[in-house]
């Protein structure tokens, strides 16, 4: 059928097992082709085929809130709700986005982009419909095992299990977190995927739902429907521990287990859990072959062979890797390092340092909250721990660095990956935040490094003092320069000057001071340039003469305005006596969605061409 | 025996089990007195008298790492090590904290105050230990039923279980969060409490150990010990699911049963949970009976009688009970509201409200993440949910405040009990951070209100407005006005100007206002007051007056400075080409000890009579 022209997932309703399973198929073409050409989250959306089609079967979206933990695995969703033409525009300024967005959709009734929080809204719209509606709907959240091991997941399955709503809480067993699963849970999971239960599941459903025309199912009323559901339950695993039934395992893949499951659910009283297997990247022998997490998310690649489009050039590395590779070599001669990170060995390189020093290597699952403690742990008994965290993810370590890290001034290295603007993940995944959640942190230093070089620098430097040191660092990639080590002052910045008396000063950090660095030079521009490596603390002495000499002064910030680097400047000048006046270059008062990041700048009117012709009009008549 | 004379814990190892008894007494009474005159935490102290003097017999402190989750329990542990002397100052400005500190003793190895983090710590120690450490030590760390429901703790679990190391995980089970537990897990700790794993493991103990002296247990090799763990596991609970071992339940108040369990533990290789049941408040009666929290923290209180030395005066309320009343009457006539608490029913005077309308009311327990997000999807299902979190533990939610409530606009009250200095506890419970970390998030508008009136009319406005909307509110208590509801414009502040021609402007919120408003008046001082209800937005026009107007500007925020009311009017004129000069008063780059209000605002430097001087000085002139 022509997926384009679906426009409401109630035409399922009629369809026999086999055109459902040639659907499936024909998504599942569609997926690959399509995420093939716009790079996406291939793995897990292949995974989930089939579980979202026998739910949109079983259930009636909109009224009844179907919902995927993170979002990244909605794109079936977002095929049977009409949306297979905008595929082309998939993560691309102004196009779909990659996530579950109410903007786009009456299907989409919930948002996400971070992990785990599908359970306590689904309790939130289960005590709404309870005390507030007029018409009963079904709360369906669907969620995988790696976010399950969540601590907010597991907050919420101990509320869930006492309030005892309806809720059918689909749990996408694929054993994989973005990479292998980790973790005391996972053998838990994996008692109950070879459990018994599975195939008595199936025999009991026959006899206790009769032996009726598939998708016709009738019930010799709720009671055998409940015995059907007690008797199934063999072992619930860590779900009894909070209280849940527990349905399962079913085959993710098999329509027939999947729509029955779900018809049983669907008449359960209470909270229930729906365990259903998946593969991750079923159909597709490239993904579905993958342990390391690589076909998570990707960008363009080439169908036959599975090569991406795009390939790191000779000389290059992410800023990831450099990083990663520098406090390697540290730990070749410092036994105190250790690493640690929350499911993102492969998004943050560090897949090498693992292999090379496993007894010092801790992926802690997706816990942002426990790796930053267990970092402090580690840190207070001696040894010097590399704490690697997206930085929008980092949100969640909030107050174990304030009240953990920071008040004990422990000497934890967080590596801040994928800080700024991220593209096409969007505004769920834009690091624009730490530097001002960090800043009024005491005890903490904050660092960007321009270059490769500097970025080893910091990773040195910040293993040779006692305090809590963050150094953040973009997506991409970046030149790749010497193998030494320097130490830096922390708190220092360095200047740029040009040939002649300049005539404004510009002041940037990370990446974009060699951008700005080049342009100047190119067209012998009267500008210093100011590498503000240090966030926090600043180089007072810098501002102080920066603030005497009278330029106008132009700070470029691609993060959040409010609390940035600007900010620090402002009230060090007001709190020393300094007068000042900032044009500032930064991200206002409003999230920032996807595209990728030239589009963005523009949008918010940070490209660095609209920073150069400003400063250029505005210092003409000088 | 006299307790003061105590300076290392060592003696215990030569004690009778009936001269520990009489020292368990004798520290019970000297807590009830000491903590009668300074307050404290009691109810959760006299429930690990026994437990504590246990494990300093079995384990060798400082070497041994013995540690309490929050650590409002370590005052045995205090006693033990030294400090009987200091408890005169417990609390008090320079004296002993209510909380374990390294700079106080070397037998405090981790210091806390937020619950649930020291698993996280424990594991950490764990690995240093095995990778680092030239000695083995034993790493128990002591935690709570309450606190192990929140989601760090199972995080820590998770991988602790995983990771196999040797830690002796003391689950200290009493029942109780700070008031009743609640959630799922609750009854899963029950089935466990109440299984026949008690006197099966007191039999086996007998067998395996022998019928030795008390105290001088021989054992049969570790293979007899292992299977004595082994033979005592009826029921691992969610322990199990977490892939560790389990010991107990034991009871906390019997030396016999403690000892002999923790001995074997400390035999134990990997992970081991002994389950210890303890009683909160055990041996003095007015603790015991409390099942609301009552008990849990106090302030001076007669032994006779159980009642508190202070109590509110007529025509008072707690802030708490303010906001918590005006949330309630609201609720009597809009069945949208509902109100959330993690395990702060009492301390945020919801008590009222819960037994009204106990189907509107949700206790999450110790669940700061899961409650901001399922007040989201109560929010986004039309539900209008009053989200009641202490400062400082709002730190938790930071990453599910921004990315579900603001991100999605969602209209959620958030009220942020215990904002600024709280005294006592010290600095992990200082609200000084809030302003900083909520204010570049998008949507969110926060607010202060200066009097009871002014806080129902902020309840009543964010009730009436579709955004994410906070109102921070002091400990403490304010006098009680009007019952009457007022809309206020958002963003929008009042000013008091003198009769005579104003010489300075003092820019305040909260509490302060009128405090400043009664110096001004009373010395009949020529300043204006502005009252900065609102922290963001801030009142514009305002601002620009007051930039206009050339007049000295005082900002008072007894908060963190950095990121806070100040900033935001700094970025303001920046940004608004605004010459404006600040005077700030507020808290520095550091974080904040423990001691009174007063003492700490004098030790700041941000006390009014400092305030007040350095205006008169500065504007003298003028």
């Amino acid at each position: 059928m022509d997926l384009k022209k679906i426009t409401d997932p109630a035409f399922l309703k009629h369809m026999t097992t086999s055109e459902l399973n040639e659907l499936a198929q024909e998504i599942r073409s569609f997926l690959v082709s399509s995420i093939s050409k716009t790079g996406g989250h291939l793995a897990s959306n292949l995974g989930v085929v089939e579980l979202t089609i026998a739910l949109h079967y079983v259930f009636d979206s909109p009224k009844d809130k179907i919902f995927f933990d993170v979002g990244h695995q909605c794109y079936t969703h977002k095929i049977l709700t009409g949306r297979a033409a905008e595929f082309d525009s998939l993560r691309q300024y102004g196009g779909i986005s990659g996530f579950q967005k109410r903007s786009e959709s009456v299907h989409d009734v919930w948002e996400a982009g971070h992990s785990s929080t599908s359970l306590s809204a689904a309790l939130g719209m289960a005590v709404s419909r309870d005390l507030l509606s007029n018409e009963y709907y079904h709360v369906v959240p669907v969620i995988g095992d790696g976010a399950l091991t969540s601590g907010m997941a597991l907050e919420a399955l101990n509320s869930i299990g006492s309030e005892k709503r309806n809720i059918i809480i689909v749990f996408n067993d694929n054993n994989m977190s973005i990479s292998r699963n980790v973790g005391a849970m996972t053998k838990s999971f994996a008692r109950l995927r070879s459990a018994k239960g599975y195939n008595s599941f199936k025999r009991n459903m026959k006899e206790a739902l009769g032996k009726n025309e598939f998708g016709k199912v009738m019930y010799n009323g709720m009671k055998s429907v409940k015995d059907a559901v007690k008797e199934t339950v063999i072992d619930r695993g860590i779900f009894g521990e909070f209280n849940l039934e527990y349905l399962g395992p079913v085959d993710g893949h098999n329509f027939h287990d999947l729509i029955r499951a779900l018809t049983v659910a669907k008449e359960h009283n209470g909270p229930v859990v729906v365990h259903v297997i998946t593969q991750k990247g079923h159909g597709y022998t490239p993904c579905e072959k993958d342990r390391d997490g690589f076909w998570h998310g990707v960008g363009a690649f080439d169908i036959e062979t599975g090569r991406p489009l795009h390939e790191t050039a000779p000389g290059y590395n992410t800023w990831s890797g450099t990083i990663a590779d520098a406090v390697q070599d540290l730990a070749e001669h410092d036994r105190r390092i250790a690493a640690i990170t929350p499911a993102m060995i492969m998004g943050s390189s560090l897949d090498h340092f693992f292999a090379r020093f496993p007894e010092r290597s801790f992926d802690c699952g997706i816990a942002e909250e426990h790796a930053a403690t267990f970092a402090a742990g580690l840190a207070i008994s001696g040894m010097r721990p590399f704490l690697s965290v997206y930085s929008s993810f980092l949100q969640r370590s909030y107050d174990q660095i304030n009240h953990d890290i920071c008040r004990m001034d422990l000497p934890v290295l967080i590596g801040i990956d994928r800080a700024g603007l991220v593209g096409a993940d969007g505004a769920t995944h834009h690091g624009v935040f730490d530097i001002g959640f960090l800043r009024p942190l005491p005890n903490m230093i904050i660092s960007q490094p321009k270059d490769a070089d500097e970025a080893r620098n910091l990773v040195y430097t910040a293993m040779s003092q006692p305090h809590p040191f963050a150094i953040r660092y973009p997506r991409g990639e970046v030149k790749q320069g010497s193998r030494d080590f320097e130490l830096l002052q922390v708190g220092s910045w360095t200047v740029f000057k040009p040939e002649h008396e300049p005539k404004a000063a510009i002041l940037a950090y990370g990446p974009d001071v060699d951008r700005i660095l080049d342009k100047i030079q190119v067209n012998e521009l009267p500008f210093a340039l100011i590498n503000c490596r240090f966030l926090k603390p600043i180089d007072t002495d810098c501002v102080r003469k920066l603030a005497e000499s009278g330029l106008p002064v132009y700070v470029y910030e691609p993060d959040m305005l409010e609390g940035g680097l600007g900010t620090a400047i402002l009230e060090y000048c007001n709190d020393n006596g300094l007068q000042i006046k900032l044009h500032r270059y930064g991200i206002g008062d409003h999230y920032v969605p996807h595209g990728s990041d030239a589009q963005l700048r523009r949008a918010e009117k940070i490209d660095l061409n609209t920073l150069f012709e400003d400063i250029l009009a505005e210092t003409e008549h000088i």
